[in-house]
């Protein structure tokens, strides 16, 4: 594996785009793993999508590359998908993010850096989606940061992007990604994979632990689509614009 | 008191403004009570700013004066202060929340509509003020709700405006205002008052519980604040332009 995400410029029909190290999405058959694969295709980076199950991953890398000409994407089981790079998107349902990671013990090496997109909705009991569960840890990316591998670091992301705008690759995203973690080096490279998809901004909101934040903003997102009838995003102002 | 919020326009200075019922602020001597004062002083809000202590309260109410020349300002001790309007602003910190509607008991009337703006940050116990604490009834606002005398209700707003910001009249504000409640027509009618302060949206966010969600973005606000250097606010995407 590489060191680092470089991201470069290649031509593919026609096109410049950003080249940049394989990503895997653990969970790249949901809605939300489809829609960032589908982005991040779209961009030139290389996607694994990661699946329970190995055929459905092949079969949603291959409709993804239908969807997204030029667009470089394989499907592997989850064990076998994170192998193939050290950065790995965590997007499953709150209620499998335990088993997947229980899972993923031996795949997951300190090479590794996982960003977590996991939030507790209510939902993973049958509650409401606009309400959330207390994770004892504090939040799922915490959750997460202390199930992985010793050396295994997680970074928490994409929390409010709507996975049906993802998927409308006709829509132009408008819209910030709200991002924490204790390491600014791995903050950094997770913006620099924002960076990539265009629409989308990387927002620094701190250490891991304001995943207690982020995560409620699923909830909020989702409460505010219901009242106004939209696909809200988030937009963080006064920051320099990009 | 009259019995609902109407904005209508007469002419002070030259300039066209919106008039509306007055509004109470209490803990308007507070720096995001105060800038809330200025701006809405600047809509042509009548403004009635109370406090603990009186004397502040009309020393507060001339330094706004003298900030929007031809606002109407005065200043009063907290529980004659709520006497004078329907629309009561709280803005005091967490540690007095309590305190500050125990207080106003034999005040506050079902004609009163309550829009808190308290935040728990665990700075009200030495703690960070990226932190929060957690309350029991599941935020400040439900607290408000509980304390409240009957039939009075309780909006939640004004947690992601920046009081410095509010507080620089030379600043043009372009953020929205996130609410939450249990009446659309409260919510409609802190609505109005928002949208008579230029450059802020309002933006529904669900019931009184929402809340819960709402106050963490405040320490989420002083986390990107901290991490950017700036003064951030909040932009919902995807609603209709305003």
């Amino acid at each position: 594996m590489s060191g680092s995400l470089e991201v470069g410029m290649e031509t593919t029909e026609g096109f410049e785009v950003p080249t940049t190290d394989p990503v895997c999405i653990v969970g790249g058959t949901g809605a939300l793993g489809f829609g960032l694969a589908l982005r991040l295709g779209q961009a030139g980076v290389p996607v694994i999508i990661g699946s329970r199950d190995g055929e459905r991953a092949k079969e949603a890398a291959e409709r993804a590359g239908k969807a997204v000409p030029g667009g470089r994407y394989s499907g592997h089981e989850n064990q076998d998908a994170v192998k193939g790079t050290e950065l790995v998107i965590l997007s499953v349902p709150f209620r499998s993010q335990s088993e997947t990671l229980t899972n993923l013990k031996q795949a997951l090496t300190p090479e590794h850096l996982v960003i977590d997109a996991t939030v507790p909705l209510a939902a993973a009991v049958s509650g409401k989606a606009t309400r959330t569960l207390g994770v004892w840890q504090g939040s799922a990316a915490q959750q997460a940061q202390e199930m992985v591998p010793e050396g295994v670091r997680v970074v928490s992301a994409f929390h409010t992007v709507s996975a049906a705008l993802l998927a409308d690759l006709g829509h132009e995203l408008d819209e910030d990604v709200l991002i924490c973690g204790d390491s600014k080096e791995d903050k950094a490279r997770v913006a620099r994979l924002v960076d990539a998809i265009s629409g989308l901004r990387p927002v620094d909101c701190g250490r891991l632990e304001m995943a207690r934040i982020l995560e409620q903003l699923t909830a909020l997102i989702i409460s505010i689509n219901v009242r106004n009838k939209v696909r809200a995003g988030i937009r963080i102002t006064g920051l320099p614009t990009p």
